[in-house]
């Protein structure tokens, strides 16, 4: 796929967010056209989709609601967030499901990674199921962040997926991994 | 939910990157916490899944082949890009269908709609679904834009997700909305 890469020829920082940094990139593609691109240099996140039953023994996931400071709008999604610097992606999922449900899984299984964003995003979101959810302190937010935690059953997020809360797209790409990895989609028929 | 809503009390735009701004917020909460949180204002962003046959009557997706200059990668996903300014979203997912792949649909549903990253992004990726797909013409590509189209069976996109060049997030949470428009994804059972 040489025809379709570019080459790098020049790489600066125009800004740093905190959160993430903002470059400036020149790149060479195979038959010699130059372009200026911006990247987005953000660390790599996690996302833990636990698993659980609600009192009447439907399949439930435990997810948080939280205001979203770029949608301006309050998320009903999978607990997230970012990898530290060193941090092995799985210790950072058992973190942050600690953090914002105060629970830990008997079982934690990689179900999918992606970019979330590579037209200009640098990292890697990876996702994960947790099973056996026992609850073993409070929760432990970090600065500005509330968050409620709630129980939704499986088949309603499926259905009001891309509706009223349910409108972070990293969880529903959480949600294609996390059907296909349970063994609910069929495959098309020719 | 006003519990956990944040009040905007100063927005400043701290960067122009030609493909979206970055801005500066002040914000405040209900229990009158105060903090300063990026917010990267892009235009709304169409993906549409084009479905059509191959020479065996295997059900594909006609994908595209580039290279992203986020993650420096080749990614296989669905045509996609920008919605120009007063352009209403279904003409925009024509637009870049026909741009991309020389092609027009009989018909375009739409199949959901989602912030893809309500941490930090304002903007809404709407998801379509094109079928009937007729060839009128070459491809007309923007300046910097190397595309090759495939036919990839639907099901090999479903099994390769997350994997090799079906690395994009965006085109994941597609799947997740054409499985449910398609009606592959069987309820889980209490």
């Amino acid at each position: 796929m040489k025809h379709l890469s570019w080459d790098t020829t020049r790489r600066e920082k125009i800004h740093d967010c905190k959160i993430f940094d903002v470059y400036e990139v020149d790149r060479t593609s195979y038959d010699g056209s130059r372009g200026t691109f911006i990247q987005i240099e953000a660390p790599d996140w996690v996302t833990v989709i636990p698993m659980t039953q609600d009192a009447l023994g439907n399949q439930c996931f435990m997810m948080v609601r939280q205001y979203r400071h770029g949608n301006q709008a309050v998320t009903t999604e999978f607990p997230a967030g970012t990898v530290e610097p060193g941090e092995p992606p799985l210790q950072a999922a058992l973190r942050e499901l600690l953090e914002e449900t105060g629970c830990r899984p008997a079982t934690i299984t990689k179900i999918g990674a992606v970019s979330p964003n590579p037209a200009f995003l640098t990292n890697t979101v990876t996702y994960y199921v947790a099973e056996g959810m026992e609850m073993i302190q409070a929760q432990e937010l970090d600065e500005h962040e509330i968050i409620d935690v709630e129980l939704v059953p499986v088949n309603e997020v499926l259905h009001s997926m891309g509706t009223g809360t349910y409108s972070n797209g990293i969880m529903v790409a959480a949600m294609a991994f996390y059907q296909r990895w349970r063994g609910l989609v069929a495959d098309e028929e020719s």
